[in-house]
């Protein structure tokens, strides 16, 4: 079934301990359609600027996956730069530009009006809301996530976007800033009291952890020796997971931790290349061993 | 089959946000004897002061756990006091007291030497390796366990001390400061390069990885909502797992498996009170509940 996200599309320079990319295409958006379109149909909004090139776009077209939602602006596109410490969730963010993106307004194609699945990405909480208005009844499961600078700066619309959402994906860091709560159970457990009716807590290399009123289920990293590069390793998971459900087309508890395996799967993968780099290349034979290699690690019992 | 523990026998002044217990039994030695004499005959070698009470006695004596090997010495116990913040991974040691423990030399009774199972617990490395060496080589798997003060203090006899083990258990700072490594994975591999046929790296509420030449599994955390104290959670970790081994009387890849969730198992009880109220009350159908919980928890093909 058709899976629309709206997200960032945009430039990455990263500097990580093995190396750098000075100029990389990258965002939430792109990370997670890419990791999508492994599953299901995916469809993007977004913004880019006039520096978004044919080569770029056809990062999109090679996976399948629809950019008509993509809107062309003048003037550049979102441009972010930043270095990766040797513990890989230390970052420090040398530069943003929002460019095209600081005016963004998302909208939508009538063609993705039918879309079944859909994932708010990582863009203004308000904004957020505003796709879903747009897309109304005919959606079956709304995905999303959110970050920092929106739970700090507008904590408001952040509950807003919170009770409108299905599944809501966000890292160890953002869940305790999200609830003010340390442990990570509790916190899950408050967010759930906000609307969504999953949370998966993305934990990095110690793996994820979903909860919902009827089940907690947890997952082991994948052993990854090098972290070549650890950008959009958490959109890629959103990619995977949302994908997943979208190719299933159900959501009950055992379709929910598959799913959160389908989103390791695909963050790990990001991890390995810089950018989209190993994403733009996987096979759907690799996608479907690794899972394999997930199962076989996390088992005990015969 | 037998299981010889040496570790330190303590009294412990824990303050943690959920209250404080001002003098509570504790030592490595204590919780990995409680944890283990679930599944197997335990002995410990240690040394207590004078202000070790026949009630005190009575926790070892209730788990049927053999103190034959406590020394009875002139003075006080070991005496330890910290505080925990909301983040239970941030201790803060208030008073350290050796007391009798500072010119501890183990000594191993004729009774213990057919012992087949030995845990070196968390002491002096030079004593770990003299208690190793006293064993002789009727022993059939050597665990144990080190931490920050040995890593840092005395680098070399850790060394010598890795050399001797077949399973280390060690957490994830331990981990870092043991090998320089930042990635778990490339650390664990540079422990095992060390000697360790098996390392088991403990990640607190992130859950357990389990590293060997053949495997690699993870498991997740317990969902514990409340961390009363997590206190001897490391070492009730490491008792339940060598416990496991010693009844199982095996460690092929499965068999070490099970034997982490069992430690797992071990470990997330003994947070759910203060200092071993939790181990000294349990029953083996709790424990076994638990297991299957986790059985439940990490589950997702059929």
């Amino acid at each position: 079934m058709s899976l629309l996200v709206v997200g960032s599309v945009a430039f990455d320079d990263i500097t990580t301990p093995l190396g750098r990319a000075p100029r990389v295409l990258g965002g939430s958006g792109t990370y997670f359609a890419l990791a999508a379109s492994f599953f299901t149909a995916v469809r993007v909004v977004g913004v880019v600027g006039e520096d978004f090139s044919a080569a770029d776009e056809a990062v999109f077209g090679n996976r399948g996956i629809d950019v008509r939602g993509l809107e062309r602006a003048a003037g550049k596109s979102f441009f972010w730069a930043g270095e990766y410490e040797a513990n890989p969730n230390i970052r420090h963010t040398r530069k943003t530009e929002l460019n095209v993106f600081e005016h963004f307004a998302p909208k939508l194609p009538a063609e993705y009006l039918d879309s079944e699945y859909l994932f708010l990405g990582n863009i203004a909480p308000a904004l957020q809301c505003q796709v879903r208005d747009q897309m109304g009844p005919r959606v079956k499961l709304v995905g999303g996530d959110t970050m920092n600078f929106w739970i700090t700066g507008q904590p408001e619309e952040v509950k807003r976007f919170l009770s409108r959402l299905h599944v809501l994906t966000i890292n160890d860091s953002e869940a305790h800033l999200l609830t003010g709560e340390h442990n990570l159970h509790r916190a899950a457990r408050a967010i759930l009291e906000q609307g969504p009716g999953a949370v998966v807590i993305k934990r990095g290399e110690h793996g994820a952890t979903l909860y919902s009123h009827s089940q907690y289920f947890g997952v082991p990293g994948y052993p990854l020796e090098d972290v070549v590069d650890p950008t959009g390793a958490g959109d890629a998971f959103a990619g995977g997971m949302i994908g997943y459900l979208a190719r299933q087309g159900a959501w009950d508890d055992m379709t929910l931790r598959r799913a959160v395996v389908y989103g390791s799967v695909m963050g790990s993968f990001a991890c390995e290349q810089f950018g989209v780099g190993r994403l733009t290349e996987l096979t759907p034979t690799e996608v479907e061993a690794r899972y394999q290699e997930f199962v076989a690690l996390s088992r005990f019992e015969a």
